[in-house]
């Protein structure tokens, strides 16, 4: 699935300035909200800079969307997924962004399986902007900007963020710091499709939806359905009082997407009575703070020249079992210093 | 409970220097050994030192134990539990040490509750040695050390390390991080008791035992070990491809320990055979010396004088929504340098 907003031909563009930047964001230019996340996406220095500033002045302009993460492994169907509820909200007269942040998801799979012809239909709403995750960055550095990104998809009117990632990496527990509502979509079927998802993900999981609940599948899906909120009942309950909801859906056919909306709303709903929508924002942002900077400052470390000589000699030792960890870390620990 | 080798008295003792305490220790004397932890324990600098060198001397003769993890809410019979697995194991000629993290831990509550009656025949054993977390200490600093003194008890030659959490705090994780096999206790009930639960515990065990299994109990406890046992296929398959297992027991009634202890030399059987036992534990290690890395850089970073003073203001903002976090992290790392 290509977005023509976020097709090469714009970087060839004049590089437009913060200036030109914000104001088009204020417009809601998606070409303007493209140049932009990739602005923050860029690892140079100067360009951190811009971005930054640029960031500050979209801040008062940000916060109004919902956030929601989407997570599952490649084959669940989440291009379709994303296709129905985008274009549902769209019907309703909501603006609705798509992030994709694997490299490997299946937005850029999507296109070559054929699933290009489904999300045409998103792609070519005025009223959506899709960005896929740009390739070559690390996959933390990806999930890292995303947060940058909703922030601007934000300024440029956007109501409903949808933040795609595939349920096997590293990026979904970051993904869940930056969303209202984080949906795990799976299929029903013999548990193979489990072999390859991250654990820990159903712990984060506000809703479990299960798709492809059509023709012969409905009798799977509403089992697997029933198995899935007995199971969630053992778990602890969440902060906020929240006991996760199981839905099924039929994406491709486009059942049962009206109900997760509403399922969604109520969550949110409750979450603004009970002011927790709001703390819980201001608690992810204050880990976020404490998330960039233990990055920023284990990045010195790995990068420093005496450590990067070091540090193979001691895992090697490790590995050996000649050294304590606790040693080993003293003594890198004095290399660094 | 109170183990008489812990004793405030031991302290008194003129202090014994390095070569005495290896000495000690390898002799499996349990005065050396406890005096050894509460110098791993010590936050003096030369102190550290010693407890570096003396952690080294003793690396050779260490590894040879199987190290379990055992967590549960207070109330669901955690010393109860740990006496009759203890006992059981004795029984078999097995030497076993207890390591109780939490300052709050059942072991603490218990000698209020009546529970040192109970815990006292493991107490009396020779070939037990019990442990209680020092009281007074931050939470993750008692776990961080107790890697450190699981090192230390299998230098003393025992074979079997139980190490007790509360499952409601942040120790868990790092627990998990250092041991063979992790389990969690729990009752049969309405779900009441999830309610202190730490969410992210039940991906995190390899066997889930439900206690208190006897008399009017027995049915409940056996429907509950059915919820779960369905709740767990529903979970991605562990690295080792273990399944978690769920069984009952009655720890104050001796029934159902001999095959909790089976199932962890099933466990412990499987992980040596596929050598994901060792590479489990070198893993361990590698990621124990990124902890401890990552927590001394955030330790610096957090008590430089800058940063103490600028921290709040920050946090202010974020919290009023006037900065991103991302500024605040570039700006806080241009302080600290």
């Amino acid at each position: 699935m290509i977005n023509p907003n976020t097709s090469k031909k714009i970087n060839k563009l004049p590089k437009p300035n913060n200036k030109q930047l914000l104001e088009g964001i204020l417009n809601s230019d998606r070409t303007a909200l493209s140049r932009a996340i990739t602005l923050v996406e860029s690892e140079l220095k100067k360009d951190r800079k811009n971005a930054n500033q640029l960031l500050q002045k979209c801040l008062p302009h940000s916060g109004n969307s919902i956030r929601i993460g989407i997570t599952g492994i490649p084959g669940v169907g989440k291009s379709t997924f994303i296709e129905a509820l985008g274009n549902h909200l769209i019907d309703f007269g909501k603006k609705v962004a798509v992030l994709a942040i694997d490299p490997s998801s299946s937005i850029n799979k999507g296109s070559i399986l054929g699933d290009k012809t489904r999300m045409e239909s998103l792609v070519k709403q005025n009223n959506a902007y899709i960005r896929p995750s740009a390739a070559g960055n690390s996959l933390g550095g990806v999930a890292k900007k995303t947060k940058e990104s909703i922030l601007l998809c934000e300024a440029a009117g956007y109501d409903v963020i949808l933040i795609e990632t595939v349920g096997i990496g590293q990026s979904e527990t970051l993904v869940h710091s930056m969303v209202d509502f984080f949906l795990l979509l799976k299929i029903a079927g013999s548990g193979d499709e489990l072999q390859g998802m991250k654990r820990g993900i159903i712990e984060m999981t506000d809703a479990i939806v299960i798709n492809k609940a059509d023709g012969d599948n409905v009798k799977n899906a509403q089992l697997a359905k029933k198995e899935f909120q007995k199971a969630l009942h053992l778990y602890p309950p969440k902060e906020n009082q929240w006991i996760p909801k199981v839905l099924t859906c039929s994406a491709i056919q486009n059942l049962g997407i009206e109900a997760i909306w509403e399922l969604i709303l109520e969550f949110i709903y409750l979450g603004k009575k009970t002011n927790y929508f709001n703390s819980n924002r201001i608690n992810q942002n204050k880990e976020w703070l404490n998330y960039l900077i233990s990055n920023q400052l284990l990045y010195e470390f790995e990068n420093n020249e005496q450590i990067l000589k070091n540090l193979p000699l001691y895992l090697e030792k490790i590995q050996n079992n000649e050294i304590t960890p606790f040693i080993a870390a003293e003594e890198l620990m004095q290399f660094f210093k």
